[in-house]
């Protein structure tokens, strides 16, 4: 007889893999399946996703160790340290990495055994209905759950005629593990993955390239926000160029040509050791037999829910980047909760207004709520704080005065709309945001907060207090 | 005829010239005297008190470059980084760090021009009462105010018998000023400033032992984070003796020798090159002339007020470390706040249930609230949640996997009472819990709010999540 469960759970990444603990916690017979998409040396099933194994978490390392290498080579002297020539040994640096990604990984399974969910080697792919709930098949095994949340995730989308083989040409996974600094490295797309890897390999020495097919520059940030990281990042030596039409990529042993078209139609050629597309990623779909149980898909390629996550079989669920919303760990693991929560009966939600953003550059960029620009196409009247981090004595202890904080509230009502901050730490800085606009807060009840001094925090203080035209340090 | 002012604020420093702008803010026509405890080449009042000049804003600046001393000499080969053996020129960082005073400094003098106060050059000496309202003599000029702000903030306290020269035997101002690395430093106490301060030049090489009289390490704070600090900071190679009693301390022309009890009664000696005494600060009310005019001034010789800084005298106020309560920079800012509102008229408060603090060392610890051995002494029925960074994939990336976020909320109504955090930017992560506190936020609140991943301030998140003992990530 086929195994039972209460809850399967396809899928270990973020949302699957919370929703698994979650699901466990609240006294479901649990199970997750993974289908081992990253290499284990023991042919092991890896948790994590994406996410963990070749996104959020890999790339911070890396992001951490090309920016100590940055500051090594341009931040100590002005300090009065004097290193010499620091060199980086990318092989090392990559070990430390994938370090990092096995310990987290193997702290997921640990904390699988501790809720006592049972870990499926197998790719979860849909079988029928029984009266027992769902059978899916895994690996070469069937096994039956009352409930079954597919949380399957994204892969990397790619472009027509220009294969990915993760050596010369990357996409997220490639881009994480170049065997050395390419002299010079392309990167098709602007968004956060792009500028993530492309600084990465800039700080350490390429000459990087970014095309990018729309017209403006981080397109869903706030355009504030956006002007000044396109100074920045132009500032820091990243070459980006905006409205391309990319054409014909010429694969050579050693690298790529790539051929197109800039914003004005003029034909151009790059040509690069490495290229890297990041032009988004796709729901992964493919592989679930969704149709053997009439499990409904978008025409965009996304398993169909609505705001509580419930597909349009009963007892069926989606989390994450299969479904619809912003592709963010953090959103899938907060849909991971919710639905385990429903399941068992409880009040489980999900608040998509409150999500926070964030792209890891240097200075980081985060936000959460409303950009100006939503603000003004839907007629929404605000009031506008905007303090810059130049004013800050923590930012300029840090050598870290670039950015500002910018608060949006409602023009009567005083409700913190929107908060927009490019700077050292944003990542950080935008979760007191996050948890005043949980609250409802308005920006008078953040102007009237005390904040530690001397903090980065501090700027976010004074934000709120330009909304009402009173900062005290600016 | 004098200068006839509405609001005089004596002391320009956090407390004073935000007292100044938020009163010039509401209309008032508003004068700051400062009587320029710090030299400045121009024979300039400089404002911003102990905090901007010789505190809060150097120490910080210290603080980074010595970090990344440090990082360099030991962090950047695990992270593939090669660098030769780092060099301090501790000229060149003192210069950088008297830079950004200046800036700041500066700047504020900017403020003071924008919102139209006069600033004005003298101690503030109180003559006595006309109809006008209160005289003060500044220099030699006798002005009129309305009402009288009193910030004269506070100084390094001295042990008798040890002169400080702020060469060999330094306070705050001398310890932010060394010419040199010392070989051996010793420091008396182990406050925040005394580890502050010992971190730094540990960090560039001193041999530095801390003499502390209490035989508990950061008695106010949480135990739990004082232990672990205590052990993170013995790793780090700082010496902590507690519980020791100062002898005879004798100046030599190149060092001292403090004779001292340890714990245990025994006589020991210490020998060093430099001295640092950090065993609290006093507040400033000499010259002041209060008894002129019967200003109360409390056993402890701090100007006595109520919560609203109400001195015994109509008209005249107080803030800042001058009177009761945590001397910190931000808590005089919340004050001088609040007697400008209530000068105008508005509803003043300071909340100082809701004061964060903050000792910069690597790890940062800082906290808001109440620490278990309160909650435990008051009888008060809590329950605890706490979670190491470790198990935190952006701590894990920035190779900073020290100490942890510990969250306690009340047994019964689950309000959120303290939060205490050891780890990296712990400066920065309190925000959010001071935000949750005020809103008298509970634990679930918390755990029920999106945090970026992958952040630091997901271990905030778990430890809300453990407070009801469901965390996600361990």
């Amino acid at each position: 007889m086929s195994q039972q469960f209460d809850v399967l759970v396809i899928g270990g990444g973020p949302g699957g893999y919370v929703a698994a603990i979650r699901a466990a916690q609240l006294g479901f017979k649990t199970a997750c399946c993974e289908s081992n998409p990253y290499a284990d040396p023991k042919g092991e099933p890896r948790l994590g996703g994406t996410c963990l194994n070749v996104g959020c978490i890999p790339s911070k390392a890396l992001l951490h160790t090309s920016h100590l290498f940055e500051e090594a080579g341009h931040a100590f002297e002005a300090q009065g340290i004097s290193v010499g020539t620091p060199k980086i040994d990318v092989a090392k640096m990559i070990t430390r990495k994938a370090g990092i990604v096995d310990q987290l990984t193997g702290g997921i399974k640990g904390l699988f055994k501790k809720n006592k969910i049972t870990l499926l080697n197998g790719h979860g792919s849909f079988v029928g209905q029984v009266d027992e709930g769902w059978q899916v098949k895994v690996g070469e095994e069937v096994v039956t759950a009352r409930q079954v949340i597919v949380a399957t995730g994204s892969s990397a989308r790619h472009l027509p005629g220009i294969p990915v083989d993760n050596k010369i040409v990357c996409d997220n996974v490639g881009a994480l593990d170049l065997d050395a600094v390419p002299k010079r490295l392309a990167v098709i797309g602007a968004g956060v993955i792009g500028l993530e890897m492309g600084s990465v390999w800039r700080r350490l020495g390429a000459d990087v390239t970014v095309l990018e097919a729309m017209p403006e520059f981080l397109a869903a940030a706030d355009q504030d926000v956006a002007k000044e990281a396109h100074k920045v990042f132009a500032r820091q030596g990243l070459k980006i160029h905006l409205g391309v039409t990319i054409g014909e990529v010429k694969l050579g042993k050693k690298g790529v040509v790539i051929a197109y078209k800039d914003k004005d139609g003029a034909d151009q050629k790059l040509e690069a050791d490495r290229l890297i597309v990041s032009v988004g990623r796709v729901p992964n779909t493919e592989g679930l037999n969704a149709e053997a149980v009439g499990l409904k898909i978008t025409e965009r390629g996304m398993i169909e829910v609505d705001g509580h996550c419930r597909t349009n079989l009963p007892g069926v669920w989606a989390v994450g980047d299969v479904v619809r919303g912003p592709m963010l760990a953090h959103k899938a693991m907060e849909e991971g909760v919710m639905v385990a929560e429903l399941m068992a009966g409880q009040a489980g939600h999900c608040n998509f207004d409150t999500i926070p953003w964030v792209i890891y550059t240097s200075p980081e960029i985060a936000w959460v709520g409303k950009t100006e620009q939503q603000l003004k196409a839907e007629g929404v009247a605000y009031k506008a704080g905007k303090i810059p981090f130049l004013a800050n004595g923590r930012a300029l202890g840090m050598g870290e005065p670039t950015g500002f904080v910018k608060m949006l509230a409602d023009a009567s009502t005083d409700r913190i709309l929107g908060v927009h901050i490019i700077g050292a730490n944003a990542s950080e800085l935008i979760s007191e945001a996050v948890v005043a606009m949980e609250f409802a807060g308005c920006s008078e009840d953040l102007a009237r907060i005390c904040h530690a001094h001397p903090t980065l925090s501090e700027v976010v203080h004074e934000a709120a207090l330009a909304c009402d035209k009173r900062p005290l340090h600016f």
